[in-house]
């Protein structure tokens, strides 16, 4: 058993680094491509052919030797004979000749010697069977050669790779229709505190509705994977116990959305310390919002206990959880971390403490010089900071704030959260 | 039946217009909540109640009255008499007396008259019943008051917003488990061109694979849609135009995937005319890559001829189908076509043609002083230039090209794709 730290503040960082102590999942199944999108790539492809396979006109025109056409003007055009027509997905008959040329459609195959295309824009039609080239073109122009796109043998996308849109038509088009994906991962969700009642509920005063099941398992399935709510534990031992050990046997992941009082954060060690093999990994992360911020390892198994604010909760689920889920999910470390930024002015002064990186909910502003970014004072309590925010802007940790017009780093909502790169 | 221009080349922000022409889709279902990530509000939510209906403390400490606590410092304490505690989830029996507090936890109801949550870190325990007040607190302090997260009958989410994890938060904070969403839309794709086969078969010489249909149908997936792919039409008339047919039956909007050759964009647009109450609403727009695409309105369906190089596709789909899908699935016009892009400098001159919006594939590169954009110089045929692509680079109509460092409009393809705002 490792060492347990009780309260000892860790940076971001460090926090994330602990990540990497778990194992990736191993399970891979095998999809046919439209069912691919957006899964982890379980093995690295490599391309089995040339793409294209046959020189391939990009432009209507005439396949050319370019020599023919160099020195060509509008004022002393070459005149090139027409040899034939190249028919559209069939291997041309002609083989072209010296001072010929051959008409090709866009997509159409280049016939044997030419090394070229000539627009039909910069053509004048004689007659049936001559024309004259206004313009010279250059070698491989209007073309694209064999393998251009891709050569054989190429490292075509690594694994641990998200599949695009792009990625998918890539492997279409040299014929790979299956790929062997990492299976999604099932991620426990549980509720806790004694003050909060489920969402069909009426709360007597003193209690509120459940707010952040409902958010977790969205941000969870919005990564692509599968959020399994096993319930809500009422603020006692047995009950967190009993659902605690569910989950290890159910998921690959378990998220305790907490209470928000000292008391369930209590609570929740204890019962993660009653398990053989549990480690404290952290508990509290110096960032504002989401400080007491729990993880652990039971038996191999990665336990985070969630701020109970929805606004911490919801920053927490992704500056540390995301990347989390994204690692374990077979992601390589760098892509599981990385998230889209960019620097923006801010509209308004922002105090920080410096110690902690702080993460403030912030809107677009369209402004005459383009986009300023526009802080969302917020107590952390409240999810309609969220509702109305477009990102998060970071200032980081050693910094005492930001005044107005100056840059700092924006995390927009859309990429961090989007299934898609 | 309206004016019919043949090749008649428009701007990009014209064919945007053409699309609020159709109908939005009207059918609408109710969904709980876990099921309505992602989807189209159908009807506008209003706050049925005040969200907190208590006034809730957001920290650990003691409930006080203010007053009591103003000039209080660590070297002229004020002393404060425990009355009781407040326990969590329940209305406190307490009703707060001048110069008394009651401890109190995170989320805990403060009892009647106390007016703000003084800090357990700003207090110091003499003995059981009293503390000294290190610190003052004004009053509101470390408290949400009721309704101060929302109030009652406050705009909550208009209809025609896409539903996301923090709006699903919120409406569950105020026990509306269920919501009336948009029906998703059927996206009819159907490929062409003689040179093309399926994925699955291997090309002789002078045919390709299909790629755009994959692309094509990640993308609609990746929107939050249901492609339905019809199938590959052959280069005649009734294969084509039986395909159609099928898709005006059993889909909202219809994409045919173009050969690249002008003789299948002619069978497309024959075909389409063949079909009563067509009009053609463009043929050719400003914009590379990308110019050849063809919208039209069957019987008040859209139907786009998508152009055939897979790059040239891609773009389309991002730039001009995408409102398309957004608009027609229940979006307001703002949000439908709304992307998100911000200024970054690019790391190489870039070329352009004025009169045509330039949409470049380019790669985000992380120098010394942040991010910079480098183009990606690669023919629209190219599918590698997608996957290696981070985003479009966007070139005004009236611009002749940028140089080096110049600030050009970059369009992440994170958030234009991801299901999430």
């Amino acid at each position: 058993m490792g060492k347990v730290e009780y309260l000892k503040l860790i940076h971001v960082d460090e926090a994330l680094a602990l990540i990497r102590e778990f194992r990736q999942v191993e399970d891979s199944l095998e999809l046919p491509l439209p069912e691919a999108l957006n899964k982890i790539l379980a093995r690295s492809i490599y391309a089995p052919e040339d793409l294209p396979h046959f020189s391939r006109a990009t432009m209507d025109g005439y396949a050319v030797f370019a020599r023919d056409t160099f020195g060509a003007s509008s004022s002393l055009p070459s005149i090139l004979e027409i040899m034939g027509h190249v028919e559209m997905g069939k291997a041309p008959q002609i083989r072209l000749e010296k001072g010929k040329c051959a008409s090709i459609s866009t997509g159409g195959m280049l016939p044997e010697g030419a090394d070229a295309v000539l627009m039909l824009e910069h053509t004048h039609r004689i007659d049936e069977g001559l024309i004259e080239v206004l313009r010279p073109v250059a070698v491989g122009e209007n073309v694209i050669g064999v393998g251009e796109d891709v050569k054989r043998g190429e490292l075509l996308l690594e694994h641990g790779r998200r599949l695009s849109p792009g990625d998918l038509g890539l492997l279409s088009a040299l014929g790979i229709t299956r790929v062997h994906v990492k299976r999604g991962l099932s991620i426990g969700v549980i509720s806790t505190g004694d003050e909060v009642v489920d969402p069909e509920e009426l709360p007597p005063l003193g209690k509120i509705r459940d707010v952040n099941s409902i958010t977790v398992s969205s941000i969870v399935r919005a990564l692509g994977h599968s959020p399994h709510h096993l319930g809500r534990a009422r603020d006692n031992f047995y009950d967190l116990k009993a659902l605690v050990e569910r989950a290890l046997n159910e998921t690959d992941i378990l998220l305790i959305s907490g209470g928000s009082s000292i008391g369930t954060r209590d609570l929740t060690i204890q019962v993660l310390k009653s398990f053989e093999g549990f480690r404290l990994l952290c508990h509290g992360i110096m960032i504002s919002p989401g400080k007491p911020t729990i993880m652990g390892n039971i038996g191999g198994k990665p336990v985070m206990g969630l701020p109970g604010h929805v606004a911490s909760a919801f920053v927490i689920m992704l500056i540390i959880v995301r990347p989390l889920i994204n690692y374990i999910s077979g992601m390589k470390w760098e892509e599981a971390v990385r998230y889209f930024s960019f620097p923006l002015k801010t509209s308004r002064n922002i105090e920080s403490q410096p110690g902690r990186e702080d993460y403030v909910r912030a809107k677009l502003k369209k402004g005459e010089k383009g986009y300023m970014i526009e802080p969302i004072f917020g107590k952390s309590g409240l999810i309609s900071t969220i509702v109305e925010g477009d990102g998060l802007l970071k200032i980081p940790t050693y910094s005492e704030g930001v005044y107005e017009g100056e840059e700092v780093e924006f995390i927009p909502f859309g990429p961090i959260l989007g299934g898609i790169r």
